[in-house]
């Protein structure tokens, strides 16, 4: 986060004004040496988004396919230097090297389309909650939002039970890095998603889901509304889909059985 | 957009709706027959978003240097089969070279990290804007977010100039996206971004100003916040950054000479 001096304008008058802005910094994904992807994102909890995006993008299912991660700190960014296990190192070459083919054709461009959009796993049927927790659990969020509250900028992601109220909350510039971060929490403290709300202050488009169904999480609730392959997506993988919920109402668009009401 | 019969809860009483969602669709961007990124996109104006995002991606920087474009429907997404021209595409297939090393070290990460960062483009000095002419480029806005306006749930980017009101507007479910969108439609045109105001109706992260700065807009106005990358990238790239412009009021990061009160 840093402390800046715009200029602020309004009608009546036009003064120096003190804004504290989020930082955005490079993040490579580094995997037994080989660079897989870099993202813009907020530069905290990075050992959590190390191990959640690599259980959401599929590299590992378990913690301890980790074998070793080392955040380097570089001029240009960050560099998350991440040590797998045999097996997954294996699985994630073979992958590797069945899409770094230096051509293409027609049917290169439908197989990227299609892994553009996996079929999310199914997630267990357990798990009903009353409405009226929908608003407790989105109003316990903003106390565990400290970049939020100095930024007003920044996306989180957060687990919530209605026995233990926030159980986990994680903040990043860009939706999906603090969704893949709280992912990563959760996996390093043996945590799942199971009979939880997953909170979200985002829109919902079709990765935020397919994030979700790897959790196991039973029901999404977002601030804002989602895409039509976000709803088709979740109906698929048996999560209830709560979204535009704000200012006391909520919209659920798969799976109400799970909302009591 | 797709009309949806969600369950709405409130306090009062819990029905179903009418809701329009937006349509969120894998486009693959397929160079002479490679495949280069697949994107989650809004499925309109894709002739425009193929042109753009090959300009803010360094493929081309005059549409000519694409020869030819074929949008193919597929089931499973939409392909975007863009032909270069030699010298265009002689560039793309070296550069995808030097990438696709299929195995890394350390210094391929650092490779990456830079290249994810590049310097951004110096915008020329002209145009300068009285500020309540901001407001005014604003409002301009809403009658051409017709996706908007049905979803709530969408991103713009527009082009205004004080003469001529709204030059052009584009929308997607990725702000990115949306000013990829805008700026093939300028290119299309033949139109530059000088002497107008570019319009984002989203945050502000560093790779919008990167465009905007490829566009060659002397003045960047977002509804939202930046990131202190993107600010430190506008005043490089001699870009004025005014942000978080609503409610009758905005900030003004970098070089507000332009912005005359």
């Amino acid at each position: 986060m840093r402390r800046v001096e715009p200029m602020c304008w309004t009608a009546a008058a036009t003064a120096t004004a003190e804004r504290f802005i989020p930082e955005e910094t490079p993040v490579a994904l580094t995997y037994n040496g080989t660079t897989h992807a870099v993202m813009m994102a907020s530069p905290s909890d990075l050992e959590d988004f190390a191990y959640g995006f690599s259980l959401t993008e599929g590299q590992i299912e378990r913690p301890e396919q980790i074998r070793s991660l080392d955040v380097e700190i570089l001029d240009e960014g960050i560099d998350l230097r991440i040590w797998l296990e045999t097996d997954a190192a294996a699985r994630f070459l073979d992958r590797r090297r069945r899409l770094s083919g230096p051509t293409g054709c027609g049917l290169c461009g439908i197989e990227s389309l299609e892994a553009a959009v996996p079929t999310a796993a199914r997630v267990a049927v357990g798990g009903r909650f009353d409405a009226t927790s929908i608003g407790a659990a989105q109003r316990s969020m903003i106390d565990d939002q400290v970049l939020y509250q100095q930024t007003r900028a920044v996306h989180a992601a957060a687990l919530w039970t209605p026995a233990e109220g926030l159980v986990a909350l994680r903040e990043d510039v860009g939706r999906h890095n603090a969704l893949d971060k709280l992912a990563g929490a959760l996996l390093r403290s043996g945590r799942t998603a199971a009979g939880a709300l997953l909170l979200l202050t985002s829109r919902v488009s079709v990765e935020m889901v397919q994030k979700a169904a790897v959790l196991g999480a039973p029901v999404l609730v977002a601030v804002s509304a989602p895409t039509a392959l976000a709803v088709r997506t979740a109906e698929a993988a048996g999560i209830t889909l709560v979204a535009s919920a704000r200012d006391g109402r909520f919209d659920v668009h798969t799976h109400a059985e799970r909302i009591l009401v």
